[in-house]
This record gives structure tokens, sequence and C-alpha cells, in this order.
């Protein structure tokens, strides 16, 4: 969860923090008043897929707030110890169960709002067995026309679903850097 | 800088935090004894350009730690508020003080051991006026048999080279999605 300016205690000691700016710096950080330990806070990142199965694309439909009962692509927070596209599988693998072969990178979404950059890639499936977990209720194949449109739980889900369709149709894919508001 | 596990204090409260694995997570957090709440730490972003001027790149010779005096690509920490395009620009502002056009993403290299995920678009010069900031000492244009390839400062900066001038050659940009070992 995005809360800016919540560190009111140094990691390294304990004691209270000030926001200042530092020397040789240009923003307020938070710095321990004791230690003088400076903490950065940053943009983290979401990684995903968008999994194919000829011109269907894997759904999970949330078991977890927020947006509980909505329909994501397969994603979740980046974890320190992998590369970018490792962190989209292991998501499409916790939450769907899903067996894929990974494939480029797609979209590139700064969601300035909530201090996030989602990255999705593309993926095949390899099969038809999904196994999704605590995180998710189901895991569904939906052609474009199928897709729950007013039912999808992120922005940067849709941009990319949106974004995907067109270039399947297209018949060649690109990697699409947007902003959402 | 990258130091996993040196959560010791709660940023909420001060109190000592243990590493444990939280209820429906798989990883140890730094959780804290008294309040509860959860730290997480994830990768971070650095954002840049590489600035382009016919058949030559501009470069910066670092005034700072680490590798000072080695020559880089303009680039930093992508800050809260921004997108990763918005960020690269603002990096190459404060450190070349260029003059550029914002073209399309070029190359997104995870280096794991560090815990950080690098984004280089492409960037078109105005002019060759560089104003470089303080943490730099000089820029400099470099066509690709001029470039100091001993002494750049990072390998995601010699990879971002490297496949950027194979595809000025080509005459066809694309987007390099890679792993920094």
């Amino acid at each position: 969860m995005f809360t800016p300016r919540s560190i009111r205690h140094c990691r390294a000691c304990g004691a209270p923090t000030v926001y200042a700016v530092p020397v040789d710096d240009n923003r307020e950080r938070a710095t321990c008043t004791a230690c003088g330990t400076i903490h950065y806070e940053n943009p983290v990142n979401v990684v995903g897929t968008v999994p194919a199965w000829g011109e269907k694309v894997l759904l999970c439909r949330r078991n977890i707030e927020p947006r509980h009962g909505l329909w994501t692509l397969p994603a979740g927070f980046m974890e320190l110890g992998e590369t970018t596209a490792e962190g989209a599988l292991r998501e499409t693998v916790e939450e769907a169960g899903a067996n894929v072969e990974m494939q480029e990178l797609f979209s590139v979404l700064s969601v300035v709002r909530v201090g996030q950059v989602h990255l999705f890639f593309r993926a095949r499936l390899r099969d038809t067995n999904f196994d999704p977990g605590p995180e998710t209720i189901e895991a569904q194949l939906f052609a474009e026309h199928e897709i729950p449109w007013e039912q999808i739980a992120f922005r940067t889900v849709k941009e990319t679903l949106q974004r995907y369709f067109e270039d399947f149709r297209r018949g060649s894919f690109g990697v699409h850097v947007a902003d959402i508001g």
C-alpha cells in the first residue's frame, strides 16, 4: 500500500525521523534524528503476464482485497532476488496455477498516483489445466468479446488487455509504455 | 544502496522488528513486535536515457561514488510522483543539463544482485549545449568507435550502449529485456 511520508521512525535505530532535504539532494527524505540514516521511498513494480491460449487469454477472479470478486491478469509485487520476467512467471503460477512459456515484454504502465510501475509480459499457455491459489476464486479463458470489461479489477489490466487484443487482431505485438492517471 | 534484511525497527512506532512469514504470505518480512506493521522490501527502478546526436551518444563522467571518474548514461533512481519517462528525463536534465526529446523505451535490465531494474529510453538531443550538474564532471558526445568501453561505470550502461549501436547500425530499434548477473 502506498503511504508517502509514512516513515516516522528509523529502521536502523528506532529513533524518530524528520522529513528534511539531505545535503546534495533536492527532495525531503525521512532522516533519523539520532543516527542520521536517510530513508528513501521509491515506486514499486508489479509484474504479471497475459497468458494466451489461441485467441483467448486467462483471467483470474480475485479472492482478496482490493477488488475482491473482480477479474485480473495474474500479477503481483516484484520481489527481491528475481528478474521482472521471473516475478511475472511466479505470480502466474501462484495466482492461476498456469503452465506457461514466457514471451516478450508487452506493457510498462506507470501508475503515478499509487507509486507503482506495472510490467506485463505475454505468455503462451502450454495447457488449460489451471490450479488457482488462495488469492484466486477461479481462473478462466476469455476471447475478446467475452471479456467482462466492467468487472476488470485494475486500469492497468484493462489497458493491457485492450492493447493486447488490438495487437492480436493486427497480428503483431509491440511494447506499450503508458501513463495511467 | 541494497541492504536486505536491514529493517531492525518499525517505521510506524520504532519498536524492534523480527523477520517472520506473515499469514497468507510465503516470505519472511520485517514485522513489528509491538504494532504488527509488516515492512516489505522490493526492487527499485533506475531510469535514464540514451541521448543521441546523429551517430553519437552523450555520456556523463561521474563526479560521485560509486565509480567516480567513470562514464555513464544519465540515469538515477525513479522517484515517487513521476512516470518512468519523466524520471528518465529529469535525470538527463540533472546530470547532463541536456535538452532532449524523449523517444521510445529501449532497455529493461534486471540487476537481481542489487535489487534493481534499469530502464533506459532513447532520446533525441535538440542541441549540443550541455550544462552538467554537480554529480557530473563532464558531459561529452561519443561515436561508437570512441566509446571508452573499459571506463563505463555500470554493466547495464555497457549492455544498453552495445545494443543501442547494434540497433543503430541496423537502422531499427527494439526493446531489449535482459538479466544482468
